[in-house]
């Protein structure tokens, strides 16, 4: 019997489906490389000039912007989703509602390495990717006119990557997003209700009930969710509350660090390497401390076709049952 | 300069894109041949022992169920999202809710022939087609644990489909999707401030601004929408109010057959036959006569990638402003 299930966070019903369950190796995707020509890859160490001029860099101390040296380089997107130029204005026609597209669009080149992805780095370096991202978001915050930062990455063509060298993506938005603006709204109401924050209390439930629960350290926890909309969909969220990305400390990054390394490889291993988003849930600018907002990271493989179904009626069909997933994540040996 | 727009209906926005703007020839998608032997395709004359045994059919008076002479044939589908059989009965765990997949799935076979789509087929055909969907929905409207009918099509592989035979599906849900909720919320919220249906505005605007407009005739609007999350993306609607799919005549389906050829003949030729999925959004069972709700069909081409950004954010990027992929559509001659 197949089973739906309610996202506690978004109100969204997903159908664990039996009928068509899936294991690991069932699933199929495209395994595209995009761009194995290196002197074309505009992220490459000697292609500075291929890319806009960057924006910030953690290089050696005697080498120049723009030129080799560097082991993250952050530059603005050559073709923006949104521009940093103009005022924002909103504008109307007759019921409808529009806006200029102010924003920024930048990239986080993550290693100069083309083939080097979180899951093989050295700790202190994927804790120099996950501050820098902390760095940039403070920097964008100053600009008045951008509400909200969202921090991505896409890895493979079938998650919507369209450069194959390991980057993040960092967009400022004029407008809260619906899907934050959603989860505030639930959690909020929870809170007012509960007296407790929304997100602590499923950290709670998950972490005694250990179904799954994939990684845990003193900071952090990961584990796959209630009501996942994808197969082997993950979140990473810190173990004591905390709003905004921001927040995290020194330390905090450390153990992000290695629970996003243990994580991603546990998935890379079970799946072998599948395409997947990252994305970064955080606070809004105009408050960063909400104490029934929590911070968390999720994870999506794209491994699933969204069909007709799923965009009309925002139903999720799952073909591998959340704790089934769980199972085949944790018994990977690292 | 990008554009924000939003959608009236679901209160999303979506970027128009300026940088990457993209004309019909631009875009490409996998032209992925399914189920070319005849033989293994279940839904061909011949084959009807390959499906679970016909629900109903609209075939030659001297013919026998599953056996040839039909020209639309309803079966359940082999791997159902929901299962017929069994009680609702919602759950608790700790904070989480879930309910026993209780539902309907089936599958309408459009046309015995392989390779006949419906802008190719004769009006009347397209009609049958249509009013066998309000047939199954009223039928399974009689069922007290289905809250809501849904029916879509996807087409082609990028679009979900997994069989090349052209069809469409239903599904009877247990709960009233998310996505219909909201519309309802939405418009209801309209209803109250403007005493007006939301849709009904919508209409008027389109009609006599005429910018986006594909397709008219006395009953039935096609156009390309305001704020679309798709490229081409298309709603065909009703001209007078009309709140449920099953309130459509014998006359109304004659226009509806028409507009449908002519809109799909028009976005076939515009962008060399895409994928795409087609939904039909109607009310809940529990109230078919709502001033508030509009019935109406979306049609989305399915020739972007969806990526981290639109899963994390419910922002889209849309690469052809909807005024030019109105014209490209309106400047096909049939």
């Amino acid at each position: 019997m197949p089973e739906l299930r309610k996202d506690p966070v978004t109100g969204r019903w997903v159908i664990i489906s039996t009928e068509r369950a899936l294991r690991p190796t069932n699933y199929k995707f495209e395994k595209e490389r995009m761009q194995t020509d290196l002197a074309k890859c505009p992220f490459e160490v000697g292609n500075e000039k291929m890319t806009p001029p960057e924006i910030m860099s953690y290089r050696k101390s005697d080498t120049k912007k723009d030129e080799p040296g560097w082991w993250i380089r952050v530059v603005p997107n050559k073709f923006p989703a949104l521009r940093m130029e103009g005022e924002l204005k909103i504008r109307n026609i007759g019921l409808y509602e529009m806006m200029n597209g102010v924003g920024a669009h930048e990239v986080v080149i993550e290693t100069p390495n083309h083939n080097e992805e979180i899951d093989s780095m050295p700790e202190k370096r994927i804790e120099k990717i996950l501050s820098c991202w902390k760095d940039r978001m403070i920097t964008l915050r100053k600009d008045q006119r951008f509400k909200y930062i969202f921090i991505f990455k896409n890895k493979g063509a079938q998650a919507g990557a369209s450069l194959e060298h390991p980057h993040t993506q960092i967009i400022a938005l004029p407008i809260i997003p619906i899907t934050v603006a959603e989860e505030i709204r639930v959690a909020k109401a929870y809170f007012e209700d509960q007296e407790r924050c929304l997100f602590c209390d499923i950290i709670k439930q998950e972490v005694s009930c250990k179904l799954r629960i994939i990684e845990e350290n003193d900071d952090f926890v990961s584990f796959v969710p209630f009501a996942p909309r994808f197969p082997f969909e993950l979140w990473i969220i810190p173990q004591k509350h905390i709003s905004d990305y921001t927040q995290i400390t020194k330390t905090g990054f450390s153990s992000l660090a290695l629970i996003l390394k243990r994580t991603l490889q546990r998935l890379n291993k079970t799946l072998n390497n599948p395409p997947f988003n990252l994305m970064v849930h955080t606070t809004p600018r105009e408050n960063l401390n909400l104490p029934y907002y929590h911070l968390h990271i999720e994870i999506t493989p794209q491994i699933t076709k969204v069909a007709g179904f799923e965009w009309g009626t925002g139903f999720y069909i799952n073909p591998t049952n959340p704790e089934d997933a769980a199972k085949y994540l944790r018994k990977v040996r690292l």
